[in-house]
């Protein structure tokens, strides 16, 4: 019987997602993995959470991009550790760079780790990075039909985003039929929208954050 | 000497392209694929070079979609041949599906074929289709710094389209700066802003395939 690589690689990605979802638990770890599309707003609603928790929940970031530590530059200002994978030509981040990167990112007291993935809204939908929540983050002016044209992100989401609702009075945009479509694809996701223009524009989601972790 | 196959599959990928590539110029037939994340605007670009040239230029479209054929009914209207590729998880097309679209797509009269790519800035940059330009589609709503975040497929475009320029009074976007990006990575891009919101707003796209056709 021959297995096609995919499932190969695959498969050795779940093993040491479950050795990292081990450790995170031992730890009382709070983990969500962020995926979108690029430019739906992932690192700004990192910064908005950041200006929310920051100093009172101590908090760490893994940042993945194909190029540039632009990101964890922006999250500087707030003074929490955060890792740069670069990940070159790959398209996504797997759970042995999470292994990794965890080896210079001392998880010492720290409650919760969000893991920005790169920019791509196919391909981290199938690597178990170990995290308890996945959370999708789409742009309101990405359409209301992404959920039915690129299911299995949406599957497999604790929580989706909607960012960016500070454009919709310029949009022609019909937010029930992107709740609709959210929830035929995954009837439990948690639907949020937010705006990171203002630190109350993003406050669902940095509620949404501060309940998982005990510290609504 | 082992080769990783990931070479492998590119390998494999680029001599079918350049079969493709081969029959695309006997044809005389001009090839566009075009590249973006989900929701920068492609389909909305198809629909306005649509309007401008079928009936005029013999065109056909070959659409790819994780799921759904929503993109192909979009351009039902405009009576032109339409392919839908539906690759299931597979994030990008490659030059094998495109061979075996072809089959179902008589190439007979056409002069002018557009692929539209699955929506991903991250895949798609490695695979080949025969094409003679490749058109990367970025929104203004993405922001700036997605050249320098995402290399490989803006090194390798002819254009970039930046698009959504109407919400431009609506953000904080700094054009000469994703102007400048873009050439960082791409000196010899050529780089539209359009809208699709109005044909007026769509004509440096659909006047830039014109000219790559002789029909301007």
């Amino acid at each position: 019987m021959e297995i096609p690589l995919g499932r190969k690689v695959l498969e050795a990605n779940d093993k040491v997602a479950e050795i990292l979802r081990g450790q995170f638990r031992e730890r009382g770890l709070t983990v969500i993995n962020m995926v979108s599309s690029p430019g739906a707003g992932k690192t700004s609603l990192l910064e908005r959470l950041c200006e929310r928790l920051a100093g009172r929940i101590p908090m760490a970031v893994i940042e993945g991009d194909l190029a540039t530590d632009a990101d964890a530059r922006r999250l500087a200002p707030y003074g929490i550790p955060v890792h740069q994978i670069v990940t070159g030509t790959t398209c996504h981040l797997d759970a042995g760079m999470i292994q990794s990167a965890l080896e210079r990112l001392p998880l010492d007291g720290i409650r919760l780790l969000i893991i920005e993935n790169v920019g791509n809204l196919v391909c981290p939908a199938s690597y178990d990075l170990g995290e308890q929540y996945r959370v999708v983050v789409i742009s309101v002016t990405e359409g209301e039909d992404k959920p039915l044209k690129y299911p299995p992100v949406f599957t497999a989401a604790s929580a989706v985003v909607i960012n960016k609702v500070d454009l919709l009075p310029y949009l022609k945009f019909d937010m029930p039929l992107l709740r609709d479509a959210v929830h035929r694809m995954n009837p439990g996701a948690v639907v949020l929208e937010t705006s990171c223009s203002t630190p109350e524009g993003a406050l669902p989601w940095t509620e949404w954050v501060a309940a998982r972790i005990g510290a609504d």
